[in-house]
């Protein structure tokens, strides 16, 4: 099988704009297609009985510090943005729009609303954020704007968050090969792996 | 630096065995030696908030499915056991009383421990388990069986496990090198890119 690989996220995903960094490179290695998927890590959350990393003790600080080594690692620009987390259903519609007729630009969105959020610490939850984002990839900022508020558009993401909660998403990142699942951007290597083998 | 890799489990812990199958030879590659240090997860997790994997929706299943793929691509034996998971005071308190004498002899218990377990499916929480498995790396069953009923033994395993935690540690397996914190089976790629690189 040579499907594409399916990358779920949220945009205020840390881990989720670590595999972001990483996940295009490592289709290509293996000649697949990356399709990314936002989703509402909300409800996944609610679905599986997770929280948010941070505020909870221990693992928060881990997870503070382990997203700065990350960083240095793999050489990605971040900065723990403020506010954090926040609500990114606007991005998240406007993507879904955009890879309905572009799912180019709604890949180059994606990209830029990760960067801006985590490089540049722009909130990417306020709307001129969200549109001027969609404009710069060459979207109409107004329509963006609409799509942001349109309930046909709320609801498609909804349908999208739960397909993926079926599917058995619990996380951000989450990649599914071939139907295999794999959680985290600590497991891009299995699915490194995974594709290398063919399976195993 | 070159101080040993603190290795903190949970004889309870498929991710903790899978880590303990490869974590020697990972110390061996870099001249580190590698100290394993059970502790108790449960007062880790109610420290952390933390779950039990098994019985949590959507990651339970994930976590099944990825202990069993682990073992195929890492090529150990195992099956997840039954019962599970188990109370590992135990054959805890003896690996620390072993190690107060010989810390070679501890270190070849807990590997037994953790083989027995998810190998052989036998229930170490049981004392006889525990105490034949000390037997068979040349401790003595009697002491054996003492030690696990004895409260300077207990207080040791709660002093060791408060330690950890007040270090940090929250989950199975966890590794410490040079004081750096690494969580999860899942992240041993990034203890081995660490001690590459010394740090980074």
């Amino acid at each position: 099988m040579s499907g594409p690989i399916e990358f779920f996220f949220d945009f205020s995903s840390p881990y989720g704009y670590f595999a972001s960094c990483i996940v295009d490179a490592l289709g290509e290695r293996h000649g697949r297609d990356v399709v990314w998927k936002p989703i509402m890590i909300g409800s996944a959350f609610k679905a599986s009985g997770n929280q948010p990393l941070v505020g909870q003790p221990l693992k928060g600080a881990y997870s503070i510090r382990d997203w700065e080594r990350l960083a240095r690692l793999w050489q990605v620009p971040y900065r723990l943005p403020d506010p954090f987390p926040i609500a990114t259903l606007a991005p998240s519609r406007i993507t879904w729009w955009l890879a309905e007729s572009d799912p180019r630009q709604a890949h180059a969105y994606a990209r830029a609303v990760f960067h801006a959020y985590f490089a540049e610490g722009r909130d990417v939850s306020q709307l001129p954020e969200a549109t001027a984002l969609a404009a710069a990839c060459g979207a109409d900022a107004g329509q963006a704007a609409a799509v942001a508020a349109d309930p046909a558009w709320k609801q498609r993401l909804r349908e999208e968050t739960d397909a993926a909660i079926a599917r058995g998403v619990f996380g951000s990142p989450f990649l599914m090969v071939d139907g295999e699942p794999f959680w985290g951007a600590d497991r891009l290597w299995m699915v490194e792996a995974w594709l290398e083998r063919g399976g195993w």
